[in-house]
């Protein structure tokens, strides 16, 4: 059996279609045949070259649901369900060494040093080869942890539970949650979005997004948020709209969506004295941020709390809320290309014209 | 000035009309004229001198909403607004002494052993009289914990915001939320109605009530919830059902809102290892449960949690839960009743007629 | 090469001297020429034929410690260091699945239905046979988790971290630890003498521990415990004195580390309002347990915590207990045996003589 | 009656020796006759005019102990005893509101913007005049929470149980514990030396204090602290050293108490993944820290904590620490000197000659 797949051979050249062959399974593969594939933000990055970590050449795609085609030995998905042929599947992106101190001592298999990540540090010049979702299928090894999906929903839509929606999970499951918080969110991008639906799902009561483009605060209005155009508003004025709608206190929580220097600045002089700032953003190097810590950490006894990508329990709460809010999560996918139209996802999502790209097997 | 109130002067008598003089206020004092009056389940035990504390003759009523109708020196509500005659407000029930340890070391006021509660353990003998809530007026102290409503809303909505709903709060504020959590809820009582909003508002993905009134398993129903009727299926019935929606797992979370003997031996079998159990229904005594530690706590590392009464900022959570959804709890309002009607509301409680009683000045 | 083990052939019958021969490793596999094995009261309960799940025949022991003599493939401990031949090393008593909700969503291996351990669910009738530690070999598995010891300690002393030392490990880690707390310990056996290792090193500033022996309580008392001897004073007179010592309110903290019926309801009487009672004595059934929810769970807001076995993390705070106390820990060993000498040493368990037995090899 | 008291009337200037009427006390209050007070580092700052909230005239001093002399009314103290004349007491320095929504809803009274404290921000312009340590005599308003000592203790030793104790112990308190953890403390003052003390009594296997002093690390090392000598090691031989004892991992928790520019910097990149950043040492403004998002924070998954100032429970927390060690914090008291000469007590912090300087009287 063959499977076209779009490889990155070279960067900031197009991505090429080459068909490979499928090599028999070992004990506890999975053969998927894709049915969407998320085309990320990072993957730009990537493609770009702006991620050292890159290995050439590999198939791009860390987000991706499918229908499965074979697998070898018995299987169960982590809901202990026995996988079956025609099972319509997501996966958790990242396989972590289960053995490490992470791992094991701090139960914290995100941190996993050795961690392994579908699509982007494994390259298709390794077998099995078929490691990435822009393609026709991919090879889950052992590790993976598979949840199936039983409910009727639209492909497209929860790819992208396990990269964005799964990171903000995994902010979100570092804080506490009381039904009256106020929690603003800078920058109404896919992780700005998942953010909203958190909040809203996980007690607050008011919702505040700041972004720059109109049509990507709409879905979030849409979604239960506060919307504050950052063309239109000043700094200092956004500061005294947070100021009044939280009795004067400020938020309990700011979620950073944005990663660009300088924003860092302006999100924490949002938070009440006590609150947390979840920083998920940063998914490259973006320089230094200047923080002036009497005045905006110490004083306000404020938390700062870096998120870095997230596990399996993550993408099981993105999962669920979006099979929850499918409909409010079909608007964010903005773009919907053919495989073999991989090259012009990239640049829809490299221009910012689409807010969530994702390919169509 | 007078005011009327109705005063429990004899156990298992009717409450008689009374008319007290409103008394000169002391600094820090608030008249506040009773708008509504929630009539509580516990305000039954109390009456039938159920409750040893219970001290005669004393204005029952612990939940109340209100006008200011004077004040005296500068007074703030928790929000940090200045008080001003005219305004909307709600309290907390309870007042705790803020100087022993479990109010300044423990930081939980809950547990202070000195705490006053308006109509519960404030006789109407001792100044400033007017202590409970089914009267026209009720003078708060100066410690005690004051929110002003701005939105319109029916005064008979929010009452019980101030102690069923800020009971439960107080249960969902000591466990974690995952979105993606199955909750069950034993009893569709008032206790049991906040639980499913609570859990709703907290990342539950499914919620699931046992109960024996299909009138009160139809509010559930209507705020999200699956519903079991007690009379229609067996303990065994019930269990696999939640095991069925669970991966076999069993529930994350149970919470009891019954209060009667046996029910936490059916409610732990439900759990999921790794569990708890919240048990806010026990509100007087009921004998003995008996617990298999081996295989129903311990061999599943199950937590039972005793949650008990409430203070200042489990009636910020509730206030703000019943505020969004004033329209479903508005359904949880059977009966409504005048001042004077105070023994009807009583009776509609005692025979389990009404869900939720009100009183309306 | 051959290795001698002590197998349980039939439940009351003496264990029986047999030879196996060791098979080649695969992939994965340590084989570990032990040292030391810790011979547990549950070791008592399997030889009985109390615990149900004793698949047979099966060499027993679920704590041992010991030198690398060979293994296949590369390996790593915990610590991230490269395994090498001639190290000295304990392990990780349990083996779990690493793909169910518990391990993966949870991320709570202790509660995986899958889990394997050493000498108490792995029959030596399966490869690779060696499976227990009451024998000159054991073949640990790939997934096993293990721990280089580099300090110089005497391999008796530290055979316990695994399994009672891991067990408290688990409990303390489920709760939260403030300097001044008072910590009350029923029962001065092997886990409570590490509850009170883990409660004077977690910041209780007293620890009281509940006893009958004389010897044992001795023990505790070198560790830094006040203590109680059961039969020199009387339930009220205990109850009377944990209150005098705290001003009144109750222990924050009570371990029941007995495991018999009726322990309970004298313990959670002992605690403050807000306290948490930790429950892991209860290794086998026991029978019911009567509480009086409303007077004694409820009213009181109490934690009740079942804690059942331990993950990796927990070998892992434990082994660091005891090597920073080694000295305090090599009082806890009363008897030690030779291998052969299984039975006696069962013997000395079963009739309470010995505090902890061990097998030198 | 008549106090001797040593006021700041102009920055910079000398503090001048005046004397107080002593007026009678209102309900609540209770006058303390003063053992000793605690010279900190904020009074040094609060002389020179560094502190902008600083009101003239005022007696400086907010650590103290002392002898109950009189009180008006009855009164408790935090455990719950009854107050009586000559008891030795000491006291949480601030005083918040009880109202606001820090105090209520947060339960964080020391968020509260209406916090009061001795010494530091009540002028002895205003009743009851004796608002500050450096004094013969205080008088302790009735919300001020009040401990008794029973152990026969050097006072000079306590006082800083109630600030600089207190801040670390609210640090300690914000964080989780387990055996194991590897602690970096930056800094060895007052802060850093009660960092070490709380870090080994809450589960800490290893300490490690950087700082320029090597009597300061001396009392560390004394404390049971690994030091390293900042003039002798270069920030990258610092670095391989705490990666050298975690296992390349790095430390669990790093505390600064420093509080000048660039010292995060050095403290984040010894973090492991997923680590904590205690920043308590920043008292008043020092300028920008530059921290790298990507690298130091969101890719390490890390947590930055601002602490700032406590509550009575860390002072709790602080005096139990202190009084179960109070020979190791004896060394931490360099010079002791009489009120009347409070000028060169200030110099020799000022200098940096005292590590802790006391007034005794």
């Amino acid at each position: 059996m063959k499977s076209k797949a779009m490889v990155l051979t070279a960067f900031n050249q197009p991505l090429e279609l080459q068909e490979f062959t499928v090599s028999a399974l070992e004990e506890g593969q999975v053969l998927v045949k894709l049915k969407a594939a998320g085309v990320c933000g990072s993957d730009v990055h990537m493609w770009k070259g702006e991620d050292p970590r890159t290995p050439l050449p590999i198939i791009l795609g860390h987000e991706g649901v499918g229908i499965v085609a074979e697998f070898k030995g018995e299987k169960r998905t982590v809901d202990g369900l026995p996988l079956k042929e025609g099972d319509f599947i997501l996966w958790n992106r990242g396989i972590s060494c289960n053995q490490c101190f992470a791992c094991k001592v701090l139960r914290e298999p995100s941190l996993c040093q050795q961690r392994k990540v579908y699509g982007i540090n494994m390259s298709c010049s390794l077998p099995p080869y078929l490691n990435g979702c822009y393609s026709e299928y991919i090879v889950l090894n052992r590790d993976t942890d598979i949840f199936k999906i039983t409910q009727d929903v639209d492909p497209a839509v929860v790819v992208s539970a396990s990269c964005s929606g799964a990171t903000v999970a995994h902010a979100f499951d570092m804080i506490e949650h009381a039904v009256g918080d106020t929690v603003v969110v800078q920058g109404p991008g896919p992780l700005g979005i998942y953010a909203v639906a958190f909040a809203r799902k996980l007690g607050a009561s008011k919702v505040v997004v700041i972004g720059g483009s109109s049509s990507r605060l709409n879905i979030c209005k849409e979604m239960g948020a506060i919307t504050l155009d950052r063309h239109a508003t000043t700094v200092e004025q956004r500061r005294e709209f947070i100021m009044d709608i939280t009795g004067g206190r400020g938020a309990d929580v700011v979620v950073e969506a944005v990663g660009s220097q300088g924003v860092v600045e302006e999100g924490i002089k949002l938070l009440r004295s006590g609150g947390t700032y979840l920083s998920t953003g940063f998914a490259q190097p973006a320089g230094l941020e200047q923080i002036d810590f009497y005045y905006d950490v110490v004083r306000k006894n404020i938390r700062i709390q870096g998120v870095w990508v997230s596990d399996t329990r993550h993408t099981w709460q993105a999962l669920n809320l979006v099979l929850e809010n499918s409909e409010a999560f079909r608007k964010m996918i903005t773009h919907r290309f053919k495989l073999t139209e991989a090259n012009e996802a990239l640049s829809a999502m490299a221009t910012r014209q689409a807010l969530k790209a994702v390919l169509e097997m």
